[in-house]
């Protein structure tokens, strides 16, 4: 499930953090990594008229301040302590020169035009400074298992019992996942076979501080997003890293290459050509309509003009209301549109209730399921992305129905947080009890919509008084406690260093046919970073900003 | 003299059209090149919700406006007629597209805090969607005369008589080239000598539609803007037409390379070198107060950058007040700004009045002149580029004195407009009669002062009845009179099909020591395009884009 990539500037809801249920495997103390980088204090004011300052306030914080606010909170992996101030001016000056250079933008809220055309409204995107330090071992663990969801999506999407059965709950509490069930039933009813199947996805996670566990926050299956600026992030801090890493005592190998983009066309691309009939045939991005497109410079802007350049592949861009005016379905099963024949569609829309005010879009969604294109995702890869699939997978012996490696089943089962649905009166009575220590999701996609510390026991109260069947609407997630580390963020050309935990998401390409598994890799990653005022309770007031990984 | 950054969008000085004087050697009729490229009408209305409107009304021109527009306008040299506009749609969205990820933005005059620094408010650039045809002939003579404009700058700047008596009568009339002269003046009391002599200039023509000459309109010693833009729109034509030439029946390979922003920092970085005690030294910038500096995202963005990253030539940027108040000569004659080392000094403000607002800046102006650091320019090539310098030495006899190659001395002749004082009575009287086919220049830089049509003949009869010296401020010019083509324009985002006229620069690169000549190159080049609604008289209202050219 796409994170909306309007969420981004100052929503939390991309870097949800989720209820903590210790988990039964390790009680060891939390034990930070000794640190390997000190930042000398050399002088270079080069750079005049850069203001470090802080979002609150406006105003440039005492150096009380900032010692009073470190000494409070976790000690930090990477110790920022002794940098320069004139140092950090003149790096905050070159990254926004490099992020203005590079196509490392988002549209400006600000600016009314801003997301009509591309080229308006634009500013810098919200940036970490530089990498935030990422355990090696978790990175590589986080890697290993882009592959292993690949497959265990498909193999979930192949069991339309399993996807009905689990989500029939949800289904009467949750009108949006009703109607893709419909749709989903229909193709059940007619038999319909995916026999290209193609998944962009991505698996976001979350590193314990206590139990020092990479644990899974969610996989999404539909528009993926971030792939194109995550990759900008990467190089614009190797960049900066290979002309301050001296002085910063930083070595721009250790963070790892990022080329999401340019795989994701890749899929797409050979995807295209898997389709093989007509040759002529598009690649068609959903999109947003205009009132609702506030921004996507991601994948429209950093990945489909690749298939262009480099492959050599015609794209089109439709909205669902348009794809239901000008789409037929043929009598081979051929999608055209605008009588353009459509071989692969890309979803960078109809993730959200929002995507389809009326009849219209459903009826394209329909259209478009019920074509031999290739769709990414088809209605039972967008199914089996969904919290309430998330949470059925978690349960004993549900991974061993649609895997045989038992390897692969251990490393899943490794990363799974704790998660419950609402029948397990145990758990629910213990989140009354102690809601702090977990997060209510609503199936509803979107952001924003994941609920925190006292509203997780107000809500279960209220569901167990009415009694409504609301509660399939809902998941219980165990929180994860992720460790705050002293980061500079940059939003809106300011600078301000605050403590900040962070979100690391691998994406991941899979495609196969019906004989042979074509492509099933991991495609670089995206690490999302928050202040976080406080890590004690519910969730703490900030922005996410785009970062990248240093391997400690 | 650079044209102000600022003016590009909608001021017309920029592509200042000059008064026009039959020129003796021809009297040839108008002759428009055959049209080589016809556009097939191929239907590709890939993307949608993208206006190809007007900007003057802000709506769709109907089919026969356009027609009849066409018909009254001149002849196009490249046939617009035939495209169709859903591929222009298409080529549009994505020139906005590969604007916005290759840097190639400038500041958005409607966001209050675009250009305070990096990364904020921007906006694509104005550019032309398409490369404007340009005779092949004509641009090898103009890349052929940089190498001997380069030259001819160098030997003027050591003549320092020449320059103060050739600007006497100015300084009488204009404050600004008095203050530059009071320098002047001073560094030939103390015999002070520019060993090491760097000049980044940029010389504009236009080519007179009824001789067919290319004219020169300014030769720029101080501040030559551009060089980095200009870059980028050619290789934004270049992959528009490797991706759609063969729709449109265009060759990218027609499109001259331009790399005038690395060769410009090749310049600055080898100026570094030879300087070359102490290696530590760094190149400064000289800014524009946050105050006035709109927008510079050209060189300090498109060419300083490479300094570091290609010749590990630290930079810094320092207003002229700043300098003033860090800035000291030491005993040996080096020039330290905030303590460090100042190698090379490169001007990017310091041209027009305006960035002189109290004696401070004069002192620090005075500061640097005195020291042995590299300035480009210096106060001589400073003077050289005046427009005073360009008709003295438009003059009989005059390019003798400097140059003495005869073939590079025709060369020169063959471009010079006809240019006047305001101490030729004859021409002061045609001017008054025919004013249609003069332009007054003032001295004064920063643009806009142009003064065109019945003003021409207005202040001239106020001069000849005050008398007061102030024509000492300024030159009478040919008017030049370009060829107007169909052209699509883009502005915010909005295509609009018009006739436009287009003006030449070509960069050149100088460097010397006492010795030798280490640099003298032509550098790419920067084609700018206008409205001309009409092509009769005054300025047309319109504004000015970025462009490139399409060898015919």
């Amino acid at each position: 499930m796409g994170v909306g990539h309007s969420s981004l500037p100052s929503s939390v809801d991309s870097l949800c953090i989720n209820v903590f249920k210790p988990h039964p495997k390790t009680s060891a103390l939390y034990n930070p990594t000794p640190q390997k980088h000190l930042f000398p204090t050399k002088k270079h004011s080069l750079f005049a008229g850069l203001k470090i300052g802080s979002f609150n306030h406006g105003r440039v914080p005492g150096e009380m301040e900032i010692q009073k606010g470190i000494a409070a909170a976790q000690k930090p992996i990477v110790d920022f302590h002794g940098i320069d101030e004139g140092l950090i001016q003149k790096i905050v000056y070159d990254a926004l020169v490099w992020s203005s250079l590079h196509g490392l933008v988002v549209g400006d809220r600000n600016v009314q035009r801003s997301g009509k055309l591309p080229g308006l409204g634009m500013v810098h995107a919200p940036i970490a400074l530089l990498p935030t330090p990422f355990p090696e071992s978790h990175w590589k663990q986080a890697c290993e298992l882009a592959p292993i969801f690949n497959e265990l999506v498909d193999r979930v999407s192949l069991d339309g019992k399993f996807l009905q059965d689990s989500l029939a709950r949800t289904k009467t509490a949750d009108a949006f996942t009703s109607r893709l069930l419909d749709i989903h039933s229909k193709m059940l009813e007619m038999s319909k076979k995916e026999e290209i199947r193609l998944g962009l996805h991505r698996s976001d996670y979350m590193l314990d501080e206590k139990t020092k566990l990479l644990l899974q926050i969610e996989l999404n299956t539909i528009s993926s997003s971030f792939a194109g600026l995550g990759c900008l992030v990467t190089d614009l801090h190797r960049t900066l890293l290979d002309d301050y890493g001296e002085e910063l005592g930083l070595d721009s190998k250790m963070i790892p290459g990022n080329t999401a983009r340019l795989q994701f066309a890749e899929a797409l691309a050979k995807a295209w050509a898997e389709y093989n009939n007509p040759r002529w045939a598009v690649v068609m991005v959903v999109v947003q309509t205009e009132e609702r497109n506030i921004f996507d410079p991601d994948l429209t802007w950093h990945c489909i003009p690749y298939l262009g350049f480099t492959y050599n592949v015609r794209s089109i861009r439709k909205t669902l209301a348009e794809i239901d005016s000008e789409g037929q379905l043929l009598p081979d099963g051929t999608l055209a549109v605008g009588g353009q024949a459509v071989a692969v569609i890309y979803f960078r829309a109809g993730y959200t209730p929002a995507d389809y005010p009326s009849e219209s879009e459903w009826s394209a969604r329909l259209l478009m399921e019920q074509s031999s294109a290739i769709k990414c995702p088809s209605i039972s890869y967008h199914l089996a992305g969904t919290k309430k699939i998330q949470q059925e997978l978690a349960k004993p012996n549900v991974l061993e129905r649609f895997l045989d490696n038992k390897d692969d089943i251990a490393k899943l089962r490794k990363c799974f947080a704790g998660l419950w649905s609402l029948v397990d009166l145990d758990i629910i009575k213990e989140a009354i009890e102690k809601p702090e220590l977990f997060v209510m999701k609503p199936q509803r996609e979107g952001g924003g919509n994941n609920i925190y510390g006292g509203d997780v026991k107000e809500t279960l109260l209220r569901l167990q008084k009415e009694g409504s069947g609301e509660d399939g609407a809902y998941i219980l997630m165990q929180r994860i406690f992720p460790a705050a580390s002293l980061t500079y963020l940059i939003r809106d050309g300011i600078c301000h260093k605050d403590h900040a935990i962070s979100e690391l998401g691998v994406y991941g390409a899979y495609l196969r046919n019906k004989e042979n598994v074509i492509m099933n890799d991991q495609c670089g990653y995206l690490m999302r970073t928050k202040v976080s005022s406080s890590n004690e309770g519910g969730v703490a007031a900030g922005f996410a900003v785009l970062d990248s990984i240093y391997l400690t």
